[in-house]
């Protein structure tokens, strides 16, 4: 493969992780090594920032902010959810991507994200090849969610895995405190796989955590809910924890969160009417059921941004990521997302791979039915085979004041 | 004084902090020290497991547990919340008490709690006088709400406060993310100070905190908060972070959360009833004004046990705190609560001093109102500089798989 000489420019796009901003660092860390990378630029809001000619010059970063992002939460150059149009339909789009990379000599085009994201790479690697220009292009994923096929798991759930373990542990101790009957129950995002919602199984597996899980891979039914939660609650002389994903639905595919709008027509013994999200909705039917003090916790962004209780393996391995998808990119590679890839064997290792983005593209990768127990409201020993390695090491921002200290850059436009 | 022998109870009361173990284990570790004292006793859930002769052998547990007592959250030897009646009126607790301690010839009794507490305290110690009773009876403070009267702040505030800032600024970074408008309100604990939520403005010394503080301290009024809403959403192009004392009320003092009620009948544009705590119910009316995305957090109980991100300086004056109360008994002195005392200067020192137990007892501390802005939506410097130094140092539980290691009391009953 020649050398393709050419600038460079790396976007982030959809949901903010914990480590987001560790693949930025990666990518930029290695594209400003790289003699056929002359410039590096970083989009504003990802693909909106290349569309609307907004983006900045990396290399008038300061080197120690740019490592500094490996502990920056959220999204550094700011992200978008926008989904291209098919080409063949609107290709307007795709002809100003073109306009730009051309003014720009754009030839290496990196974007982070999940599964939309990498259809975004792939539809723009495509137009390029149809219409002649040389680039290449690569993915480097992310997402919470943890639901890209081809990748053994993602950048970002490792992260809000510990968090969400160790915040459950904290609850569970807190819960637990007076000997009076209390009824909690923690709401973790995930509108169609469980995977964080299951992270809270960890917290059971240390001795503190959730008595009952619920996950949006299955159908979910009041009815056995509330026998389930009764079950246990009387067993453990009133001390249930029950964690819930935000998107589980009943058989008939309607959100429980939205039985909210009908219980808001019911109202509790104070007059009041009972709504809000998942866990509202089952804390209030609990409350009604079992007749004592319930609490709805949601983690809410908390549990996607909270880098100061990240995976140190999360985070090396998010940075990896964004630094072999330049090296494979420079050696001549396209079209790919950087996957993950275990090593059989009991001891945890972590290989890189590269999965075409046709495989990533829109597909969702869920929690096999055998990691759910019998009953589908628990995890079994594979899962918790499979999450405690991703949680492993502590990541935490330097600290300045008691407070963590995040990267600030200086931004400096490319363009105009 | 004369040395008073005889065997010591530790009590923990109130909700949970981060920091009340702390002090047990300073209780603990210097009464076990001290040959005046033959046996120290731990209450199961305060001063109920003193009324039915529940307690621990804390000579039983090994040391490395009550060493790890202090990195862990909530009461490892269970809470309560049980006011003593008026013993004039009915003195049936007070008997029951004296016949334990005298049973178990119990001569130190240390509590540990907020205000309802020491009035607690306060209430034995003198009944414990007109019977006769040799017992000295001494107070350690706790509570993250740091309302208490007497003292500089109070162990368990410092670890929230930090906890606090540290997640609103992970938040900030979260929120701002798209280039789209989004408003996000973070509801914090505290229904008649407002402390804890004065602690997000720590976020915002640091360039990275809410654009508006609203306390219980002042009355809140809905209109007036709309429209410096509205004028931060403009000049901020359409980004928006508001923070909340859970307790604010209207000038008539009904709670903002009680608005939900009222809510409920009103519908938004999807038809669903506006509902929840006082997050919900703001970001449902900020939504109704700004018409655009809103996102109400709440920090929950998540708040006072996250012991992963807990300061050193409180977590260490609390475990000081627990030590002295001890030490003071034991060189003569009861009716007391150990108090913080801020040595006057730029450098942050604190030392410790003894406040009766009547000026604690039911006395509530408020933020002073120089320390809220003339606008009375923001905290001045002065509030940072007294809080600042409260949260400096990290403390963390040791980790073991990637997750917090607690402590496994034996709980061996000292009893029946």
């Amino acid at each position: 493969m020649s050398v393709l000489t050419g600038n460079a420019i790396f976007g982030q796009s959809g949901g903010p992780t914990s480590v987001i901003n560790a693949s930025a660092a990666g990518v930029f860390t290695e594209a400003l090594k790289q003699d056929c990378i002359p410039k590096v630029f970083g989009a504003a809001h990802g693909i909106k920032g290349i569309l609307e000619e907004k983006f900045y010059d990396i290399g008038c970063e300061d080197p120690n902010e740019i490592q500094l992002m490996k502990t920056t939460p959220s999204s550094a150059l700011g992200s978008v959810r926008y989904k291209l149009a098919n080409p063949d339909v609107d290709d307007s789009d795709y002809k100003r991507l073109l306009e730009v990379f051309k003014k720009y000599d754009i030839r290496y085009f990196f974007y982070n994200g999940g599964n939309d994201s990498m259809d975004t790479c792939n539809k723009v690697s495509k137009y390029m090849q149809k219409v002649g220009y040389e680039c290449r292009v690569m993915g480097v994923p992310k997402t919470i969610d943890n639901d890209l096929a081809g990748t053994d798991h993602c950048p970002g759930y490792g992260s809000a895995a510990k968090y969400i373990a160790t915040s459950t542990m904290e609850v569970y101790l807190d819960a637990r405190v007076y000997d009076t009957p209390m009824v909690c129950v923690l709401e973790v995002m995930g509108r169609n796989a469980g995977w964080l919602t299951a992270a809270t199984s960890l917290a059971s597996f240390k001795g503190a955590g959730p008595d009952l899980i619920y996950l949006p891979e299955l159908d979910f039914d009041m009815d056995s809910f509330l026998a389930q939660a009764k079950a246990v609650f009387e067993k453990n002389n009133g001390k249930l924890i029950i964690a819930v994903s935000e998107g589980i639905k009943d058989k008939n595919g309607k959100y429980i969160s939205e039985y909210g709008s009908d219980l808001a027509n019911e109202k509790d013994s104070f007059g009041h009417a009972q709504l809000g999200g998942t866990a509202q909705v089952l804390a209030a039917k609990l409350k009604d059921t079992l007749k004592c003090k319930t609490r709805a916790i949601e983690f809410s962004l908390l549990q996607r941004c909270a880098a100061h209780c990240a995976s140190k393996t999360d985070v090396d391995e998010a940075f990896r990521a964004g630094e072999l998808a330049v090296q494979y990119a420079v050696a001549g590679t396209s079209d790919h997302m950087v996957g993950y890839e275990r090593e059989p064997g009991n001891e945890y290792k972590c290989n890189f791979k590269l999965v075409k983005l046709s495989t990533v593209a829109n597909a969702e990768k869920k929690i096999p039915r055998d990691w759910i127990n019998a009953e589908g409201n628990g995890l079994t020993k594979a899962f918790i085979d499979y999450a405690l390695p991703l949680i492993q090491g502590e990541s935490a921002p330097p600290m300045e004041d008691g407070l963590p200290h995040f990267t600030k850059l200086k931004k400096v436009f490319a363009t105009k």
